[in-house]
């Protein structure tokens, strides 16, 4: 790998406001720690860290062309376009910016949903972006507790939050979130009470 | 339609424990009660809640068998047991008892999870067996109230209810439970806030 650092944070700083940019920076600072205490690759965390969010401040149509154009699953634009901003963002980041590392690629396109069978950077960069120290939603506590014993485990709190936000509201859940949680439950050992019908 | 009504309960009721077959004679006139008032037909509500729970005491070696014999969606085992006897049922009645009205088929296929379009009979059936008078978990109260006025709003809390359940124990979330309960939200008028993104 042979990237420009600078380069790529100039080019993304470009894409955001400063609040948000300041977001990217702690979740760089998070997912080099994650990487390095995990064994994931630090630099390939650092880079997919600085891109994660390099569309979400794009506007609503451009990210559906890019869905269209990209030719990325036509379902996303059923659901709510905070989903958008991630894949569209991997494939603009490949295009306008040279990045052909398919890890780092498939970590900035999963960050926001995760996917089933997600690659140990994929897992860092979630996390990452989930547990920052400016994120103060709740249960982002007991996400960052779990995230220092496993990351399996975090992910699936994260994820359930989610869910149970979303439902709670009233809003839809993107199917790909449900089976990235059943996925978590499956690398998670069990010893499971036998699940009640009606 | 020909259907020897007796022979079809007196088949049924062999298949299960008393108590069970009770649920089902709760679940038959509840079905035809919501089939009455919402414009389902009865006879059809009638003969497919006599069959909803055909193959639900079957040992769940011989659901494994019929989910691969009649060729079901491999996926099933992946999942909980009690997703089995549902499609097993409806295919083990069409064999078994001659059963061809695919309508009647669908709403036993389908009366644990919904699917995303359901007819207006799967959705009677799918509600009789949540809210007949016989049931007393937690949130039933309020889907009898939702049923009484939109079969969908029912439907979305019925599953809703489900999906909180099984994360709160962290169990998996069968993925067409999930779709379905999508599928309520986008045929129920919304006026809705904006999804909050993080």
């Amino acid at each position: 790998m042979n990237w420009n650092r600078e380069k790529l944070m100039e080019a993304t700083r470009r894409q955001m406001p400063a609040s948000r940019w300041e977001h990217t920076l702690r979740v760089m600072e998070t997912a080099v720690e994650l990487a390095r205490r995990t064994g994931a690759n630090p630099e390939k965390a650092e880079i997919a860290a600085i891109l994660h969010d390099y569309a979400k401040f794009w506007p609503e149509e451009k990210l559906q062309e890019g869905i269209l154009r990209y030719r990325l699953p036509r379902e996303l634009l059923q659901y709510s376009p905070v989903l958008w901003h991630a894949p569209v963002g991997a494939e603009a980041v490949r295009e306008g910016l040279g990045i052909d590392d398919e890890e780092v690629l498939e970590a900035i396109r999963s960050h926001t949903t995760g996917r089933p069978g997600m690659s140990l950077l994929e897992k860092v960069i979630f996390l990452a972006d989930y547990i920052e120290p400016g994120r103060s939603f709740s249960g982002v506590e007991e996400v960052r507790r779990l995230a220092r014993e496993d990351l399996n485990r975090a992910i699936l709190k994260a994820l359930d939050n989610t869910i149970l936000y979303l439902i709670g509201r009233g809003f839809k859940v993107y199917p790909q979130t449900l089976l990235t949680r059943n996925d978590m439950l499956d690398q998670i050992p069990q010893t499971h009470p036998k699940e009640e019908s009606h």
